[in-house]
């Protein structure tokens, strides 16, 4: 029975209206007739749906239902040899082949309730219409085979498949290096509205710590004035309920969350479960942390290299149960000022089976929470936490470049069971992240980076200003890190420069906005072009189909004959097509599968065609 | 977790002597190290064996246990984080960065009893050496997670794995027209044994009953001294556990399977669970009947049509217990007499749970059997049958014939999971099939399609002497039935005929013998070769390979060079190696993948070359 996640340990993930489609294999021994159909309902509903399923091919059967609500539904297959319509399918051939019916009616008589069946007074002609159009009885109850166990699908609210995130710190909001405010963030909202974004996620915003705090680029000790990092959670001005005092007050921090969603832009905040030493949980909860023999607080650690402004919480302490409570708190907190989405910080440090009972609890009671799990690591540990009920993952996206890896990886993410739990959220960059790519390939570089992001994944973001302004510099040759990063100073940034890359990320986001093509990932189709350099690839959604082509050579017009599945477009083998290009504006007649494309990267390293037929 | 069968419904298979290899993923949230292990017994033992496992890549940790037993092993894994095994680790990081490690002996200590480790007094070097060459402790009991189910393994007897059989009718055995017996039978063996098989496996030698009997051709009424067909189970002179007197007596019966087993042959039983109408159980048992209103028994049909010289049994009789002991006797019956090699007849047109059961008590008794599943259906039904406990299973291998057919085939067959239930036996022709590619092929199609059998499959059969005899006449065009097939009549056979294939069919049995590649199925690897009429394959066990090439073309010679895959046959990239022809004698030296390759049907459409290495 599809889809299913290992046996039915997890639900599957839709989002409101989608449709589950459920296919089961369906078979019983002999040539007895079967019959089967969906069960399926609202978690806490207690009737069940039903509808019959259609047979395909190979003893596979397969029906649908949709999600309406947000929350969970339930579904199951039930299945039965119907002895009734068995016995009236062998009777139209034994009709056809002219033989004696006699005996037949009175073993059909037997298996529904029909006067005219069981009178031999009839004529044979009335009793053959009496079995043909009587009512099919309900199966035997013990005739009846159910799935097991009953599976569920969670279902999320439409951002958790379709979504365009901007990270910013806050505290840059005034871009004249100043420490900015909530009201300066409210100020840029039409700047984030503009380039079409509709989350904005900001790294915590809670009271530094300042014992053993970082300086700029990550030294090992702050200088006067340095800011510190928002990871370092927790001052004597409060933790992960408090809101950094330079940033403004917690109603300030409500008020930007409303004229956010005035401009449907909802803000999401990061939950990093650690503290700084001056976390009041570490002095009113010690039972929390792990003590060292010395007597000290046990602080991260990642051998040799030691985290002494970091104290992770002991998950498995004696008093999980009060700790797990306060950290659920936490979200709710939150969600109590009005966010409702959140990005989770390393959460694989974490318990799987806290993550499972805090999603599920908080989703219980708020069905419409998206949570994006920030982890970087082995597969088996990404999908785990996808299982155990984070909405969204990031994903190894930044890491993949070549035609080879992104082809691979995109298969992998859009075509493989996963799809059903694993929803990537794929980032050309973050404050932790600037790939080589970024660091050498210029400009071209970032407008690939971005149009693959935009249009491969239904969700995707962007570190900024950072991104817009092509900040490419980092903190020493080899590095992922930024230069001068942002998690440790406050930056400067100039976001009127003419060289930003906002009026293009605007572009890209509208295009997003208009084909619905582009807000599903399952459609993903690559097409095969004889230049190593360069990516072909297409999505659809009923009569909407968006044909991408990239150049992955940063530096050299490229070119060469694409092969197009023209199937997977819905065009006719030989028809005639416009593709427009909704970058450039640019429009051309294809006709066939076979159609050149050439990409300068000094020009547009891009194309994002529309297939229009005619 | 693999291999396992449905989440461990059904258990996997194997033969005596082999390895079990079990991989699993295991991973926890963090960073800790963690161990993990396999354990395995014996079904009826009560202790667990266990065998460490080792960690291969991305969280993969595998392990292995042999198969000494027949009957049934278990198998599962348990794994943990050990704590001290993490805190050991980052101790030699912390050490080589040259940190103080006061008080990571003291956490060391408290995870392992160790005076050296606690004792202050110590140097750092021997508190060091102490925690390097301290014994891991076992893990916390509620640290351990184990998986679920236990899994199991039904190990078999290695000809459920290698098996050549040969198919005939006893009561042809004389070869001139006149019913034969069990004695001829005898005679015939040293005929059987010189072609090298292993299991010689009869139709029904039961009475064969009189009522509706079928004449030649499956005429509808017999002629006087028509001999019926075998399948007709069921006379006067008893049913299921009663031999047919024209073939001699339980007697002779036993004789001709000691003898069998003197030469390494195996007497195989056609098990058909159904009754001409004058079995006895029929009047002894009609609860085991279903009835028709008019009060006659119920015949097998596939409406419209009707085969009323047989009686199927009911499986799902009031009485169902008293008839599935019975039927389970039967096989117990002929185990008594020595047999332990059956082919089912149909047995998906029997219950599943009938089949679980009985095979599942049948092998607890006597592990030895082996049970061979002659259903010709859908795939689901045919590898549910495998799944409840089928040893061996007939294939859709009569009707894979072109190059692209093959390969799909064999690739299904032993490179996916259901490999681990389902073991192919494959048969170029049986008494109900003659492929028009026999019809029509000529000689070079019955070798041809001989040696795909023998070489890509470890276990095959054939049905003689029409194979050898190279029989090809259908009953009429379009037929896959033989004309004056011999499941209705004597028939007579010139075994010494000059043209019998005989020779070859030794020969290949002889090269299958002495090649433990062939073997088995699971190394089987298919080589690009760019004539489409042209398969090559290779099969590998340690150092012996043997690259299979067949001239699919029956009437005109074909050539090709063939891309071998090198490292499938453990040969260096620019190894110069030898390819000796075991069939013709023929010995060719290679160079480097790329090598050319000519067969003519008319000569040898198939080379079986063992592959040397200098």
């Amino acid at each position: 029975m599809r889809p299913q996640v290992d046996a039915g340990r997890y639900p599957i993930k839709r989002v409101v209206g989608e449709e589950v489609l459920v296919e089961a294999d369906v078979f019983a021994d002999g040539h007895d007739q079967l019959a089967c159909e969906l069960l399926w309902k609202y978690e806490s509903e207690k009737d069940w749906c039903r509808v019959p399923m259609e047979f395909r091919l190979n003893d596979h059967w397969a029906a649908s239902f949709t999600v309406e609500k947000l929350g969970r539904y339930q579904y199951k297959v039930r299945g039965w040899v119907d002895p009734f319509v068995t016995w009236r399918r062998d009777l139209v051939k034994r009709r056809e082949a002219g033989q004696d019916l006699a005996v037949d009616f009175l073993i059909g008589a037997a298996r529904v309730d029909n006067n005219i069946l069981k009178d031999e007074g009839r004529s044979v002609e009335e009793r053959y219409q009496a079995a043909m159009t009587a009512e099919v009885p309900p199966p035997a109850p013990q005739a009846v085979v159910e799935s097991e166990p009953v599976l569920e699908v969670v279902v999320d609210p439409l951002k958790a498949r379709f979504s365009s995130w901007y990270e910013m710190f806050p505290r840059s909001a005034r871009g004249d290096g100043r420490h900015a405010t909530f009201r300066d963030v409210a100020a840029l909202l039409p700047y984030v509205q503009e380039m079409g974004f509709d989350v904005l996620y900001f790294p915590p915003i809670h009271p530094i710590g300042t014992t053993a705090r970082k300086g700029k680029n990550n030294a090992v000790s702050a200088r006067p004035g340095d800011v510190g990092s928002p990871w370092a959670i927790g001052a004597a001005e409060g933790g992960h309920k408090a809101v950094l005092p330079g940033l403004g007050t917690l109603e300030d921090f409500r008020q930007l969350v409303d004229e956010g969603k005035r401009r449907g832009i909802d803000i999401a905040l990061d939950i990093a479960f650690q503290c700084s030493p001056d976390h009041p949980y570490v002095t009113e909860h010690p039972e929390w942390f792990r003590a060292r023999p010395d007597g000290t607080v046990q602080y991260a650690e990642n051998p040799p290299k030691k985290y002494q402004d970091i104290y992770p919480f002991d998950f498995e302490t004696p008093a999980w149960q009060s700790l797990w409570q306060e950290l659920k708190s936490v979200f709710e907190f939150w969600v109590e000022q009005g966010v409702t989405i959140f990005r989770v910080d390393n959460p694989h440090t974490k318990s799987f089976v806290f993550w499972e009972w805090c999603i599920r609890e908080l989703k219980q009671a708020h069905p419409e929470l998206i949570l994006l799990s920030e982890a970087f690591t082995r597969p088996r540990v990404m999908h785990k936490l996808a299982k155990v009920g984070f909405t969204q993952s990031y994903t190894y996206f930044t890491w993949r470049n070549t035609k080879e890896e992104l082809t691979e990886y995109f298969m992998e993410l859009t075509q493989t069971p996963s799809r059903e739990y694993f929803r990537p959220n794929v980032w050309p960059n973050t404050p932790d992240i600037l790939h080589q790519t970024l660091q050498h390939g210029g400009r071209p570089a970032f407008i690939v980076r971005l149009v693959l992001a935009a249009t491969l994944a239904a969700n995707y973001g962007i570190y900024g200003p950072a991104f817009e302004l092509t900040e490419h510099l980092p903190r020493e040759p080899g590095s992922e890190e930024y230069l001068d990063s942002e998690k440790y100073e406050i930056k400067r940034w100039e976001l009127g420069r003419p060289d930003s890359l906002r009026e293009l990320i605007a572009r890209l986001n509208r295009v997003r906005h208009d084909n619905p093509a582009l807000q599903r990932d399952w459609s993903l189709k690559f097409h095969p072009i004889d230049n190593p350099q360069l990516l072909v690839y297409s999505k659809r959604e009923q009569d909407n189909a968006i044909l991408v082509a990239v150049n992955l050579d940063f530096a050299q017009p490229q070119s060469g004959f694409v092969e197009l599945d023209l199937q997977s477009l819905d065009i006719a083998p030989h028809e005639t097509f416009e593709v427009h290009d909704l970058l450039s504006g640019g429009r051309y007649t294809w006709a066939g599968s076979r159609n050149y494309v050439e990409l300068n990267p000094h020009q547009l390293p891009a194309h994002v065609f529309k297939v229009v037929r005619r």
